[in-house]
């Protein structure tokens, strides 16, 4: 028996309507029309106050050598969906176009492009459903983390969530961004192996199971590892797990490196603290106590309210999964686009509710700061031809819906967030070390004010668009809804009209 | 610039607290000691009746060849926490225990085994992790498919959620697990071609602000495919969505397949109704009407009670990542294990919650059902050299927990779950085509009685434990409570006991 998935390349990793959007502009002989497309998120998750952009390498790994393999192309010929000539230009396509995004790790807001495509058409629209799966995962995980870390402060925070994860990419992408958002290690081998991230773990309950009782379990484990920590509630924490922990602890003296043990069951708050009293009486002041059990960062908020003597946080199922908020929002819009007279023109995308309309236009996002102490501003968001490096006598920012809330900024600096990682194909950027990202998270995350910051009812961070830019969408606005009344007057003879 | 992941094997797809475990048990000496490990769950998904099986097929491609490549242990030896006989162990590894199941769309329950693993503590061990990770997720998309085909009745269910699937794996083993909980087709490509899933997909939002208006986008890729779906909501469904629609499928007559249109914004209870009559009265009462946006069981179901006129549902988000409950807690616990004299002990981890207590003892389950009808009685499981096919004067089912709720059946049949999949590390299983597994899930619901099936507040289905299996947990957790006792007595006088 053996499987043939037949699984050879990511080119197929799209949605079917890509692929027909494709034959379309191929056949209409449209398919080189430049066009710029860029992805952002209308609601930050978990009601945070900013999110961690990630994912980025991954959609550099997968764009760079993408292309339909000869097994691709066989399967879309048997579908009977595509024709021939499309076929043959597919199977020796390779993406030309240009990425501009944000440092992985940068923090990024609703509302304002995270990543920009420009390229043809064909080739922006192949690869949307890919980066969108990839960039929506990973921001929405570094997000999650970045809120358990500032719940716990310096304390140590591992990421244990494999076995919940939604599949294995998710299990070891999913550590990744965790990582990114402030996680110090993994218990993912094969995620410590191809990202270099610390792992973490000891044993299970099945240890002591199978010697079937803690202390021939511990020491037989102490015996056998130079760093140890034992697990303590497989049959009574505080009446036979602690006490055998300690014994073996004791007896192994210089032997080992008693880290501390660690509690995977009940009320946490009690036990931690009747750990502790018996750690230190018997003489291991410095043994850590690690905590786990479907703790996320309001759980660990009460343990802390309540002095639970807990130093390490294990965190599984709520991290990996982002449990109270599985998915990230993040859409991918057309936002300019060449007309059959070579000029680009921009587009817009109208919905009933102002919030939804997309931002027209290829745009830069510039994090405005102040000069004296390079504390936040807010973001500008402005057309790509704007520099508000140059603005004269400051710079006026304003609500882009609510446009009465506005103010005007001097001695700020103004950095523009996008910048160039793959141009005409080629990817030109330089991928940081993932400690880098890292760090460069956790100091960008600190250099937002604390009223951004916290976990619960963060103040809003101003993300504003130029007045160039608002004007724009007023008039693209306009332009739609003069269509739309003339073809619903020119339909109106038709009898195809609904009034509900 | 070029990504070295060094990602050769799932082998370190595994916590590390496995490996380090298998350390103990090899530089022990007993890592060929033999054990018994089961999977269970101990809460059904979505307060549902019922959960579907599925990963099958991936736990048998994650098994079949799985073995430690040169890197991963160049990089075990790097992290200098490993033993170099153990190494060099692990360097030739190969499974080779035993792996029972149901049938891949089998319906299973809460509490019962759904997958054992017999072998050696070593071999059980590494795999449990990535062997959760497939199933959890898997089984928990199956099952939530199926609670949208039960809202949906026999209407088309789409599968749309790569964009927002938690990273690339969830997106495809997502979407066929969705076809096997009864989704009819997906919107990605790749899961089309590895796994024969019908794709389905026209066009997006950009394919009109590429043409600028509804009309010329819908004639040009009406002029390029032969199906033809139209999404008319880019700038207004009723006013120019539709009429464009309309104008463009009467012009085209013949050489188009006009399927009908795609609505994904506004209030689709409203809009569908007048998609519908505009649809009739320009002479297409046979065109179909395809809703998407954030839809789930519970919106699907609102929208039929307003008569809602939507003949097939695409399904995004709240699918794919199984928005309200993101995991499945499945577990994996040792039940019995060879003892230094060559015995089969059954052990068992207690906790403080009695249904968190594990059932110790390698079990079958067994599948009652009443013998003139073929339905559901409820589940019986047993310890393995029970056999119920052969109980005197009918089988006696109580409920585990609460004991005085029970039953005697009689004239029923007896089948049972676990079957043969891996002997000894060979696959002797012939995995089911995805169709037939697809099949099989229908119809064993179907065999449900329907106060099983209902989405909301369905009825508990009976999983009994045998007497046999029932009376030996007890005395097991007898036997734990002594062996704390006796710890605890024995440290009274150690100084290490906490009284809170």
């Amino acid at each position: 028996m053996s499987l043939d998935y037949q699984d050879d390349s990511l080119a197929l990793h799209t949605d079917a309507y890509q692929l027909s959007m494709m034959q379309t502009y191929f056949m209409k002989g449209i398919h080189n029309r430049k066009a710029v497309y860029e992805l952002f998120f209308r609601k930050l998750p978990f009601a945070n106050g900013y999110a961690v952009f990630a994912g980025l390498e991954r959609v550099v790994d997968y764009v760079k050598d993408l292309s339909f393999s000869a097994s691709d192309i066989a399967y879309l010929r048997e579908t009977e969906q595509f024709d021939e000539q499309f076929l043959d230009y597919l199977a020796t396509w390779r993406f030309k176009g240009t990425i501009r995004a944000p440092k992985e790790g940068e923090i990024v807001f609703n509302n304002e492009p995270i990543l920009q495509v420009e390229g043809t058409i064909l080739d922006a629209q192949l690869i949307e459903t890919a980066i969108l799966n990839i960039v929506n995962y990973q921001t929405l995980i570094a997000t999650k983390a970045a809120r358990m870390r500032y719940v716990v402060g310096d304390q140590t925070l591992l990421e244990f969530g494999t076995r919940r994860a939604q599949e294995m990419d998710a299990a070891i992408w999913g550590t990744r961004a965790a990582y990114i958002g402030g996680f110090d290690a993994t218990s993912n081998v094969r995620a410590g192996k191809v990202f270099n991230i610390p792992i973490s773990g000891t044993h299970a309950h099945a240890l002591v199971q199978i010697y079937r009782n803690d202390y021939d379990a511990f020491k037989a484990y102490a015996e056998t590892h130079r760093d140890v920590v034992f697990l303590v509630d497989t049959y009574d924490t505080l009446r036979s797990g602690v006490p055998a922990a300690i014994r073996v602890a004791k007896e192994m003296g210089d032997r080992i490196n008693f880290i501390g043990v660690r509690i995977d069951s009940g009320d946490l708050a009690y036990i931690s603290k009747g750990v502790r009293k018996m750690l230190d009486s018997a003489g291991f002041p410095d043994a850590k106590i690690v905590a786990s059990n479907d703790l996320d960062e309001t759980t660990i908020t009460s343990l802390k309210m309540q002095d639970a003597k807990i130093d390490t946080w294990g965190i599984g199922t709520k991290l990996i999964t982002a449990y109270d908020q599985p998915a990230l929002g993040g859409v991918y819009k057309v936002v300019s686009v060449e007309n059959e007279r070579g000029e680009m023109v921009d587009t817009i995308k109208i919905s009933s509710s102002a919030e939804k309309i997309s931002n027209p236009g290829k745009k830069q996002v510039w994090r405005i700061t102040r000069r004296k102490d390079g504390k936040s501003e807010g973001d500008y968001v402005a057309m790509w031809d704007e520099d508000p490096r140059r603005a004269i006598g400051g710079l006026l920012m304003f609500h882009p819906v609510n446009t009465y809330v506005s103010k005007t900024v001097t001695d700020y600096d103004a950095r523009p967030l996008l910048r160039d990682i793959i141009v005409d194909g080629e990817v030109v950027y330089t991928l940081p070390k993932l400690d880098e990202i890292k760090k460069y998270a956790a100091e960008r995350i600190d250099a937002l004010w604390l009223e951004y910051r916290r976990n619960l009812n963060p103040q809003e961070y101003p993300v504003d668009l130029s007045s160039k830019a608002w004007n724009h969408k007023m008039n693209l606005i306009r332009n739609v809804r003069n269509y739309v009344d003339e073809v619903a007057h020119e339909m109106a003879g038709e009898d195809t009209e609904y009034h509900g």
